[in-house]
């Protein structure tokens, strides 16, 4: 079957290539509306705080200023956005919760102008104490969002149990089956751990961007967002539109990594838009929208002397920093995360987003994996150790099998998961000295999941596809340009991949969740196939026929005249996918070796070997650097990357003091293997690969600092500090307190 | 049946009222492209000549000027263009054809900077003698265009016979059924008169504009443009592309009439943009760029002393210009159209399209029939009058009955001509002194025509229309709009229509030929109505179900969560409206009450009644509209429009000279009359009303002359001069030989 195809599986060069390396490609931050003005925005200073007044006076009065607005201002429109409880206010309203809320904001006729006007707003503010999550669950904290909950400002109140909110927790999922404490008491030994995560930053290249223009009663906003459809949706609610009256467009995106999920500035933009009357610019700070959720996570494990597990509990805090953003889905999916592909007849998960006055967290490549599988997968090395086992030997005993139910009423495993860690390891040369491995899957593809595509086959035998291709770096323009030039029988080249616009593209959940070219793959695939049958049936174009020739013949064919092209339509809705909610399993591996430097606590990671198990790699080269990419990004929260907050202050948001990896970080070895065994519910058995790679670095390489030298870490990141600690301690040393580290050593 | 429509048959305010008249709407002019520079066109100062040398030096060193182009520079692309022979250069190459020909382009950073080095080019020219259609049509005539076939860029030499041309005719059309001969011998009188119809000008608020941009190899072209499709697959084939590598976006125009029927300057500014590597911005002047073909008529036929027609012919040469355009096109429809809408056992009709040395002519609002029928209707008066017949009585006896096939191979007749003529005759008071009444029918909707539309119903309820919905003043997105809301069961105000992007709607011809409201409205319907099958089947809708709240739950219970979309597709090709070609009859009626001063031969139109069998109006606030601006403009070329040329020069071709209708123009009592059966073939029983208001407007007048003061006017415009110099005739005057005349007197 793979011989027959053409264009699928090859690796081609990116559709995008040569107009991205030339400076051509037009992304967010190169538009340019006519007549378009700029916004700015004042933050807050605290991250906690009543505000007693605003005085925008000066500010307003300053020469090339349309307009300055408060949270008071913001009216004839809900005033609050959030793509699970709509809890965050446009512009502060009365209080600040986070350092960096935006307290007002600027129209003028240029940028400087607008800078120079936010200096003049005077703010006068009464400080309140900073939570962190510590203190936040004490029961004595103030609620930070017991006020928004009466101001009834919630979608559906039943979201948050039906009543307000009496603590911080924004949201607690529980995963639960079997009965843990009989399992525990099947047990013959019990572990239980305790593990941190760090709060990070997406850090794409790309800033915010949103443009945002009223075409009268209709809105149109140029957004760097990955989910144009659901912006679109939560715009009309909040200007109380209708979806035919908004208008999305999504540009080429510099990097998003679930940080450009739902709806950010939009509401801001097209607000300020509709009072000044014209096109607004919005360029922002991405430390100060969206980071990844900080956990603290327990794991324990109720494990026999042969190495089976009878039962596993875990919970964890979230950090969902002062607003909801989609953290509540993302504690949902944590819970469900922080189990492990284990083979566990006996489970009870819970996790919990919890309200701080810290930036608001959210999606992030991942969303709760990495964060549970730290602690999941360096449990399981140090129950392997305990118990004598071989890491990989212990796992591969108990992982969860193609086919199986890992969690009973969920979708079967459809990835043989033992034999992708085993040619890691293979590959690898597992054992050896200074390694460690582990395991990361995600359920992928997102739940219940909308997509729709259209594919135009044109009546020169070329073709158009209209779908949600958010093209944010990862290649889903390529890759659905194979899809359908595979399925329609066309070279490469005679395919194009229009860019999202909600004006031209139907319906479609957006790009996130690894679904790209698994689910909205699948709905090209579908148009694109629903145009080959009618091609071959109502056209009679011979089923191997192939060529622009070909269809061109059969396309005029068929309208009896030139003119006229194919359309045909897909749709991916629950269900399309099988009766399971998971749409496929996303399994990810990782082998890592270390040389550690006890005297400074300075590890060097020299070896990295990933390995996703893809299905089908549509395209080999944007594949394996998606694995890469991801991989490398773990490196960064592995060994440096951290957010680091005091008393509410974000001490390092920015670019100087926060570091991300470079190449100089990659290992001197690094690999991807791509585990192809066509048994995924894509596009020619494909699955997705956006994320699988990062979920087990974290644990990889601390098991191997724990095997090179015999430390055990249960804090991210893996900094000198930490490990130098650590070794001192082990030695007997006395370990001084620690103190907060920053991301940059 | 009627009674159930709620928004089909309502005059509903256009959807895009506020906008257009609060100075939003963004028309071809307004639109601005970052980076856009700004190019100007050289004109030939000469009709014929050939050009010997062209010296862009010093323009070409002008700061500011990115490049200066002629036509031996257009190279790595094919360098012609046009619709049905691409002859026409995109710049003259070696000579030049007609007076105002574009000879050199200049692209600068602004427009004043591309004037002032128009003036530096340099242009060393051989005067040839200025062709007009006698001089062209004799024997020793030198050929316009046989070196241009020589050069072999024609699409297909078989279009014009297989060979070379040995005449300045581009092309002959004849129509036939029938014996002639025969006919004319069982005649008891044969009639035969000639007329002729002046060139005149579309004259639309806003000239040509196309801004060109080319994204790396693909070609991005923003057009004033009634043929967003067949533009793009005519750049593709002047450029070597494919169509999905081409997008071509319409903008709202500012009127066109016909002038802006396929490619005029798209292939010069795409051309120019390669060159510069920026956006290139060309806005043209319409006097200089296509006319209506100037005719030249002769009708004969045969009757009997009852009236009964018992044979006809007719012979009728168009100017076509310089270059074909669309002219073969015309020649085809006109050779049908001079024969009119009266049961004729015998036809022979004939009509050829002439090379001359003047401005291209091609499509315009009639397309050959204000033309043809100028002359039948002028010819069925002096026959009655002669046989002694009212004109109404004897139209009533002839014209052709409702289910009747007046061409034994077309379609049979869709409208009842004799209600139709019967109602505005009744409405008129005929018979009344100084009156006259005419007939006007065309073949309407394009024959053998494609149109696809896309219909989206939103999970809010909502939809979004993707049709080719060119708005240039008619009104096609409010009557899409209608027919949308109408078959989903929506308000108006519920459903979107977009303008055309090639990129996000599919093939459809155009808006032309009154096919907008009945072809792409079928389109559109079909798209509705696959989208309520699907909402009633699958969705399980109640089929008497409306309204945006019913649709919204629909479609959430299809997708089974909020989101998704449902999506229909309409298609409407060759065989849609049946087996016959014609798609739909499109009739008129006129009847006309003139003053005439005969002191000074100027006549004042003190009635005209202007009737449209329109089967049913989705809009009769537009529709009405519609006729009534194609009756003035029909005013227009029956008493003062004509471009005027002198061996090849246009003397009045600008505003200041030659003059259109204006309100004073309006004649006091002007009515007009939608005759709605429901006979149409379009959505609802509709039929298109774009052109028919305009073909019986000069003979009705001439006819009203002729009853009010007993001269018969065989050529137009009826000016002030023709008419006291035949009152003169009449009287036994010398009437002094006529001198051109302009259109303004």
């Amino acid at each position: 079957m793979a011989s027959k195809r053409d264009i699928v599986g090859v690796p081609i060069r990116r559709a995008d290539a040569v107009e991205k390396v030339t400076g051509r490609a037009q992304f967010g931050t190169d538009l340019r509306v006519p007549g378009m003005v700029y916004a700015k925005l004042l933050r807050s200073p605290l991250a906690h705080a009543r505000i007693n007044s605003i005085d925008t006076s000066a500010a307003a009065s300053l020469p090339g200023v349309l307009r300055v607005a408060v949270g008071r201002d913001v009216t004839g429109c809900r005033p609050y956005f959030g793509p699970a409880f709509p809890d965050q206010p446009i512009l502060a309203i009365d209080e600040v919760l986070f350092e960096g809320e935006p307290v007002a904001a600027v129209v003028a006729t240029d940028e400087d102008i607008a800078r120079r006007a936010l200096e003049l707003i005077d703010v006068d503010y009464d400080p309140l104490p900073a939570l962190d999550m510590d203190m936040a669950l004490r029961p004595d904290a103030p609620l930070l969002h017991a006020k928004a909950n009466a101001a009834g400002h919630f979608k559906d109140l039943s979201d948050i149990g039906g009543q307000e909110r009496s603590s911080n927790v924004c949201h607690e999922s529980v995963t639960k089956w079997g009965d843990v404490a009989a399992g525990f008491a099947e047990a013959d030994r019990i572990f239980e751990h305790t593990f941190t995560f760090p709060a990070v930053a997406h850090v794409s290249l790309e800033p915010y961007v949103t443009i945002a223009h009223w075409d009268g009663p209709r809105l149109e906003v140029w957004s760097s967002t990955q989910h144009a459809h659901p912006v679109r949706a939560e715009l009309a609610e909040i200007f109380g539109l209708s979806l035919q009256q908004v208008r999305v467009v999504v540009p080429y995106i510099g990097g998003a990594y679930g940080a450009k999920c739902y709806t950010k500035y939009e509401p801001l933009a097209s607000y300020l838009a509709r009072e000044v009357g014209l096109p607004v610019r919005l360029m922002e700070d991405p430390f100060h929208t969206l980071t990844r959720h900080a956990a603290s996570i327990t794991i324990k494990s109720g494990v026999k002397l042969d190495g089976t597990i009878t039962a596993r509990e875990s919970d964890v805090n979230l950090d969902t920093g002062a607003y909801s953003d989609i953290g509540p889905r993302v504690a949902n999916k944590t819970s469900y995360r922080t189990i492990g592909p284990y083979r566990i007849p006996n489970v009870l998960s819970r996790a919990r987003a919890i309200f701080t006055n810290h930036v608001p967290a959210g999606a992030f490549r991942g969303y709760g994996a990495p964060q549970g599988q730290w602690a999941v997968e360096s449990h399981m090395d140090l129950i392997a150790e305990d118990l004598g086992l071989d890491p990989l030997e212990f796992r591969m005993k108990n992982l969860v099998g193609l086919g199986e139910r890992w969690n009973p009423t969920d979708t079967p495993i459809d990835g043989d998961f033992r034999q992708g860690l085993g040619r890691v390891a293979e590959r690898f040369g597992w054992p050896m000295q200074r390694s460690g491995i582990a395991v990361g899957v995600k359920d992928g593809g997102g739940r219940h999941t909308i997509a729709q595509a259209t594919v135009r086959v044109h009546n020169d035998g070329t073709a158009t596809v209209q779908a949600d291709a958010v093209e944010m770096g990862q290649g889903i323009r390529t890759v659905l340009a194979q899809i359908a030039a595979e399925e329609l029988g066309l070279p490469f080249t005679s395919v194009h991949v229009t860019l999202p616009d909600t004006d031209a593209i139907p319906w479609d959940q957006g790009v996130s969740a690894s679904r790209g070219t698994t689910v909205v793959g699948k709905a090209v695939w579908e148009a694109a196939h629903a145009c080959r049958q009618r091609l071959e049936g109502e056209g009679g174009l011979d089923p191997a026929a192939k060529g622009q020739e070909a269809l061109s013949d059969t396309v005029r064919r068929i309208f009896g005249m030139p003119g006229g092209e194919v359309v045909g339509h897909g749709v991916v809705k629950p269900g399309s996918f099988g009766p399971g909610a998971t749409t496929y399993w996303e399994a990810g591996y990782g082998a890592a070796q270390v040389s550690v430097d006890e005297q400074t606590g300075v590890i060097r990671l020299d070896r990295y070997i990933t390995g996703a198990d893809i299905g089908l790699a549509i395209n080999p080269d944007t594949a394996e650097g998606q694995d890469e990419g991801a991989a490398l990004m773990g490196i960064g929260h592995s060994l440096f990357e951290e957010l680091v907050y005091q008393d509410g202050q974000l001490l390092n948001g920015n670019l100087i003091e926060y570091r991300v990896p470079t190449f100089s970080d990659v290992p001197e070895t690094f690999e991807s293997i791509l585990i192809e065994n066509e048994d995924g519910p894509g596009p020619f058995g494909c699955k997705g690969v956006g994320e699988s790679g990062i979920v087990p670095v974290a644990p990889a390489i601390a098991n191997a600092v724990a095997r090179a030298c015999g430390v055990r870490l249960f804090d991210l990141p893996l900094t000198p500090e930490r490990v130098w600690r650590a070794l001192a301690a082990r030695k007997g040393a006395p370990a001084p307190s620690e103190t907060p580290t920053k991301g940059r050593i």
